[in-house]
């Protein structure tokens, strides 16, 4: 179907992006002797995980256990579910290790580690856990040099449950905006990473794999030495959050949401949209950053930014565009942006904007689109 | 299943507060007089709807066509579009006409409407449409006096489309807190649309239906003299943001994600839930509000509100709960909140936080739960 057809709102991926932000990565990655692990909780689709699988992707990150099951159910096996576990979530990831999927879980507390070594003996199950370590302050882990990594190692290792490894995410990448900061960050997580591992093994507890990343982080790393694999999800698609921490270019943003004008208002020189918070999503990760581009980013058809404008504001199903500069004409929105025309809008934050839809259209260079699955909940 | 069975996160509808909330706008408006048609892009849940017709509904409002095709296919036919159609939709529309719906559309400019009435001339559909009116400036719509107003009517009545009606929505209400100044904005709204009903009348174009509405101006409404319905939407649920503009309590709020502890930050005084903003939403709404709730509001398992704490943050999975209280002793969080604990969180905004689930686990009074789904896309 051609982008005119489609109806709106509606999430398109730009194939050509796609397929250069996925090889991007995986010669960065190839260069630095690691293997990369995509996290799929940006897409949750498979068509986009098997592009990435096909340039080069060993195995997947997933955030939730329904993507573990959907993406085992359609064929992947090696499988990090990267969120410390809640033990009432055992008996899910019990029936995936049955069906044969290789799940690793990960924890960063003593109270589940010791949940799964009970679990695991109680259904004479062998686990694989790896332990997060917390590099940057920002969210979950263990930091490396408390003592309850090694007492979470110990739990994990003396009753016989596999420690797979450690892995750690500096999302607090998110909040920097220069390539000095986030080589720091990088070099902060690799060699904070490394260094709980090194804790496990001179503690006598195997800890094979050495996991990092994020899309920033990812990108700005220069060395990795000691680090096994790296994560990233959102670099797949690319977002205006990206843009502005300086990762990418408003050109290599594969995700958008095609909008049709439906009104206006004219003397507050405003263009009405159909796609509101309920397409853009209410991620407003622009807000905090030296570029605020409101609900998103409006571009032409063919992708090309309309420089000067801006989703100024949002309700859930309609959508203000408006002149981002003080000296617009007002009337010149009626004129510019008539009833019935088609934009496509960047978002903020595309993990957050693709779940709002069950379908994306995949848009080849041609033109032409196909309709690819999402799936959503947990 | 009993709420302790329920994997989280999940969405829960408490079904006593919300037959309350369905029972408290439906008596207001057979006070008033008038009829009430729900607007059921809150829920998008055959069930809930089910609720609201019992109780004395006439009807309902969609914001999307996915919506009118889902309730129509589920039993309900009186159908108000109330968002300007733009016209690559009225092929939708068409069909749903043409298979019995009474469809009605809105527009609020000239293009629209006489690309509707070329449609109508083309295909011989005699389609029924209501004018958007703006009477409080905040988004779309025609305002009262305009030329426009009576230029649509024309365009319809004229070109043999039957002009059903004048709609308004005053949406500004949700930043208003006080009784008196939700009563002014009523009046404001019902005397807004009485007017251009009034104008389009004295044009010799007919408007029998006269439609108002928001949760907070349909329940400040003192008198509707010549409205002929009424429609809200989050007043099944309530929320938040509801909360802080004071047309509800916490404990009528009948929606909330239940969530499980999976860790702390004992040195922040943290801890960590599995319900990030992929369940809460990144709906914010009272972060411009006098009480900011964070990313919502902790309650215990039975509904009760844990005073004192909030989720403070949010990640796609993972939120951050602490203490809103600045005293607070930070090793606290650990023991109150022991790993494992299930919890509600009620949300910001209940139309933006129900999106992000596939189905509502709705909890009776004696705590078991059936499973109601809800659908998404447009």
């Amino acid at each position: 179907m051609k982008l005119d057809h489609i109806d709106t709102p509606a999430a398109l991926i730009d194939i050509p992006r796609m397929q250069k932000n996925i090889a991007r990565m995986q010669g960065h990655m190839n260069g630095l002797g690691v293997a990369f692990r995509p996290h799929v909780k940006t897409t949750k689709c498979i068509d986009v995980v098997r592009a990435q699988i096909a340039a080069g992707a060993r195995g997947i990150t997933v955030s939730t256990l329904k993507e573990a099951e959907a993406f085992f159910a359609a064929g992947v096996s090696d499988i990090l579910y990267a969120v410390s576990i809640a033990p009432s979530k055992l008996p899910r990831a019990l029936a995936l290790r049955r069906q044969g999927c290789d799940l690793k879980l990960v924890v960063d507390n003593p109270t589940a580690a010791a949940a799964i070594a009970a679990f695991s003996d109680q259904y004479g199950e062998s686990f694989e856990v790896w332990i997060e370590v917390d590099t940057d302050g920002h969210r979950s882990g263990i930091t490396p040099e408390q003592d309850t990594l090694l007492e979470v190692g110990r739990i994990l290792h003396e009753n016989g449950v596999k420690v797979g490894g450690v892995m750690t995410h500096a999302g607090s990448s998110y909040e920097l905006h220069t390539p000095q900061a986030l080589a720091a960050l990088a070099e902060q997580e690799r060699a904070g990473c490394v260094r709980a591992a090194q804790r496990l093994r001179d503690a006598g507890i195997p800890c094979p794999a050495v996991s990092v990343g994020s899309t920033p982080t990812a990108l700005a790393a220069g060395q990795l030495d000691g680090v096994t694999e790296v994560r990233a999800g959102v670099y797949v698609f690319f977002d205006l959050v990206m843009h502005n921490v300086g990762v990418c270019t408003l050109e290599d943003i594969a995700l958008s949401v095609l909008a049709t004008v439906i009104g206006h208002q004219a003397d507050k020189g405003w263009a009405i949209l159909d796609a509101g918070w309920m397409a853009m999503s209410r991620d407003r990760g622009t807000s905090k950053q030296a570029h605020d581009f409101g609900y998103g980013q409006p571009c032409l058809l063919n992708g090309t930014p309309l420089g000067g404008y801006v989703v100024s504001g949002a309700n859930q199903e309609h959508g203000i565009l408006s002149s981002s500069q003080e000296s617009a004409h007002a009337g010149d929105i009626t004129q510019r942006f008539p009833i019935g025309m088609k934009l496509r809008i960047l978002p903020n934050h595309a993990c957050a904007t693709g779940a709002q839809f069950p379908e994306y259209h995949a848009v080849s260079a041609n033109g032409d689109s196909v309709e690819w699955r999402r799936f959503q909940g947990w």
